[in-house]
């Protein structure tokens, strides 16, 4: 079976480490072209393969046959829009787009196109301790799940970071993540940010979800964390629990102390699941798969529209019943 | 310095546990009398002190010089009054009383008898972990507490208990650390019962409590937890966290698994807090200590009066703003 | 029951920890009096006690009913023999004499006495974790042991220590504690010293005790380990293992990293030890106890014979196969 | 660049795993053809690559670039010597050759080749565990090792294993590795066989090695160990210790205990290091690498030769002291 050539737009971190990824790590993928506006940037990405500026230009390249989004958010609905014209597979980092009405666009464009081409990029999916925990869910050895508590803590936010973007750039993580993990959809949301009238941007904030079957998701997001990037759930059941781990693989003793570290970004943390998760895309690619096995271009709307709901929540501190759009029909629908 | 002779009210299993405890691991007490409705049980506990049935009677007898109250709840009111009218300094197992009015009636009392006389029986303040706690967070190595989360989980709940026991009967006892360790008193409680609809008794119920000082507490409070008995505490600081370890002082490995034990109720988890409590107290007595090193007998009113809102908060399913009676005035409240 | 007075000889560090604990957290003590050849020293210690310069004179105080010692090494010896002459019961920190030909009379001096009269302080013995490691072997519920594994260690070894000491002073405990844990006798040892030709002296040293049961003790023994004192245990049973678990109450998270700490010296550690074997020596003696539970006085013998047996090992870098001199018959050793 | 094309010979357990490992998650490989004696076995680890019975001839099969050899012990010298005297280059499973003279004859008609064409497969080197450990070692942030603490447990020996495939087989892998996580050479070895006299086949065992440069390693070898496959490592060093952290990604609690999980074979826990060995050999090859980034023919040979002589120090049970062949000169030894 030949390779599969990969065209990646955008050369940023993200796109950059995609690429790496897909040449070095990853079976049965070849990188054939990398797009950046800023063509510096983009050969330091592409190694031998070729570059340009234009990202809709990649798409359109013949030796393209599968096309991995790493751009602006705001340029995600245009060119997934654009492969999906194209008839190419896409992976698109979250988010699919901006707003619900352009991934609906999204979702309805897939559909008539007949094909599962849209994959979003939560690759959180693929990290082998959450497929651990999925894994231990769905056996039910523990019972049902009655609480999934979550902690999402970056060490710092950006400047450039405002408050809704805690919703909207990291709590989207979890949102994929526990419904996922939970099988069912949200029902309604409580957002309880930290002393907001002191100036202190509401971080952290505690996010309580309901769920139509039942389970609670409690999630602390606190951007400003400090002490580093550390993510954790522990599902508590009926007869048991189930939780993460400490992610380090070794402790050291010195000064009084015992530690284990945590890395200072995500990329660490989930350098597995982003290598898995392109190796799982790569590989349904080849298999002609008719389904996505990962975030489809319906979760990654689920995602938008909910958090989009969650920062008015949080602004008027009310309990706050979901509301999404219906659901097209059609066969690409994972 | 001469022993303090101790009478104890009510030779259950707590009863008997702290004549126990003061009898072999306490310095500078003496068990002298212990009194049960139930004249058998009162002698299983009193070794070779004397035993009786009437807690009055056991308050008035001139070589009991402090009084512990370990006899069933609708008592306490009743017998701390009476200790308090003797003269004689009280520890009360919680509650102090079951209702808000009669807690202030023992407030007012041991006000005009111009003396501390009352402590709340709240043993945790006495816990070496919670203490260890305590220090880490008044010492601000970290900065403020933000977030509060606890999780307080029993093996199974008695069978005559009822929904609205998980709060008075157990979280009672977060309610009196939480504002301990934060140095601050709550504003508002929202509670999430798991899926109540379904008659399910809404076990467990996530609690998050709002406090004037800015940080929130989060806590799981589940009565059925199954595995075990298990209270865990975890301060989110400004620049890092503070935890509990587990309480097991060793782990085995076998049968594919490394293990860590959980006792299957308070007792072997608190033990130790039992017996430095006593001692304290014991020592306070010694000392003629003019306050109570641990809960008075106001913060065994505040614990009383917000459970019972925290009840009404379970039913309403809505934000709840406290309401307290105002603090009397007076020398003895610590 | 009327409590017991106890003299305490030496008011060091350990003598004045030693006078705290029996005046503060035992029940069923007083501490009578308090010796010193430093006036000041004893007088820091005592509290409300008299204080006197000469130990022998105090053994001979009427109201001293009972004797422990925690004065310097050299003089147990002596001290012991005067307690037993007395017919007092003595706790003797370790060693109970500096060489074995003086445990030797100690041992026959008791059984001429045709009581109990003599325990050696090998606190461990009472430590929680320890017993609850000795509960789990006993039990046999992973089959017998075939490894016992041990580290100890040491912040900083005093100035003053040399390399036979780290045997002497520090092993002894592993001596003592490992042939309890076991309940077996030691057959040979092999003693590897880190580098000794590049002037190290030897430290740390691994130390491997056959035993006459079977199971093999590897002990790694470190005088300047410097991130803490660290003691720890891990039994490898047929069918699984026991180790100790972390000793630290909480754990912290800062900096990049999960924390938690180990106590500069032994103290912190076995803390509880102390009070609880001090508790158990005092019940005894109340009880009119025929038997010590605890270290007896042939246990010292076994300690001190088997150190001396070891640096000499330590400095032959040969299995040697341990001599001990024929126990003496008598009701008085447990 | 063009991708690899790799014969497999060997296709049982070892051979199949690498097969699918180089198919499906190695980037730049192709498997091109697989050479088992049982062609249903090469059948069904091949998929599409073509199968034959005869190694030597899949050696030569002109597609074959590079050769990986999974076949039994055996037949690894004749093979190894085949794929040098073919030009190849050649990854084989451990051990490179079961006698000390073959594993010379092996390093010897490399370097007359001129290149570096073999690797032992040692894949504990590209453990990301153990590389985090050496990369610790190797900063000195905590001074040098002293001693390196070593447990290599099996949950069953097979039933065909003797006494002396511990050494050969389990803790060649550990004398691999800790002479490479301490860039030393060992000088003498002492064996403690777990009471031989009792027909036990001493196991578990502990073998004490003594270093070139110092550090004393300790390792526990236990082929019956019941609760499960457990590789630990932890090296002290001057001023504090690094070890390794449990493998498990999550942990559980019910029925009374929090439990992390061992994997019952080497499979699971070395998955990955699997995985990273043959992408950096496939990586070196595509490079035209001069040097082997892993274990080289020599490394096989010292595994191999020391192995031989700590089956005679176990039945001895006298401290060994090593004795190598010359190491011969060439540029191709790493």
């Amino acid at each position: 079976m030949s390779s599969i050539g990969v065209g990646i737009i955008g050369a940023g971190v993200m796109g950059a480490e995609h690429a790496h990824i897909l040449a070095s790590e990853v079976a049965g993928a070849r990188v054939v072209a990398v797009a950046d506006a800023d063509p510096g940037r983009a050969r330091m990405a592409a190694y031998s393969a070729k570059t340009m500026t234009d990202g809709e230009a990649l798409i359109d390249e013949p030796d393209v046959d599968a096309v991995l989004i790493a751009s602006p958010d705001a340029t995600h609905h245009r060119l997934v829009l654009a492969a999906i014209a194209a008839g190419k597979p896409v992976l698109c980092e979250k988010p699919l787009a901006t707003s619900t009405a352009e991934c609906l666009e999204i979702v309805e464009a897939e559909i008539r196109s007949g094909r599962s081409l849209v994959q979003t990029g939560f690759m959180r999916r693929f990290d082998p301790t959450y497929r651990e925990m999925k894994t231990a869910i769905d056996g039910r050895s523990l019972g049902g799940v009655r609480v999934l508590h979550c902690q999402h803590r970056n060490a710092a936010a950006p400047s450039w970071f405002t408050g809704a973007m805690a919703i909207t750039n990291s709590l989207v993580h979890e949102l994929d993540i526990c419904r996922w993990l939970l099988s069912t959809e949200y029902e309604a949301v409580t957002v309880f940010p930290f002393s907001p009238e002191e100036g202190s941007g509401g971080d952290p904030a505690l996010v309580v979800l309901e769920t139509q079957a039942g389970p609670l998701v409690s999630v602390e997001i606190f951007m400003n964390a400090a002490y580093g990037y550390h993510v954790h759930a522990e599902a508590v059941c009926t007869s048991g629990t189930i939780a993460m781990g400490h992610p380090a693989l070794t402790s050291t003793r010195g000064s009084g102390k015992e530690e284990r570290q945590y890395p200072q970004n995500w990329i660490p943390r989930f350098r597995d699941a982003y290598r898995i998760q392109n190796q799982a895309w790569i590989d349904g690619i080849r298999d002609g798969a008719l389904h996505i096995d990962g975030s489809t271009a319906w979760d990654g709307l689920v995602a938008t529209c909910l958090a989009d709901q969650i920062v008015e929540a949080m602004a008027s501190r009310q309990r706050t019943r979901f509301v999404l759009p219906a659901k097209p029909r059609g066969n690409t629908l994972s």
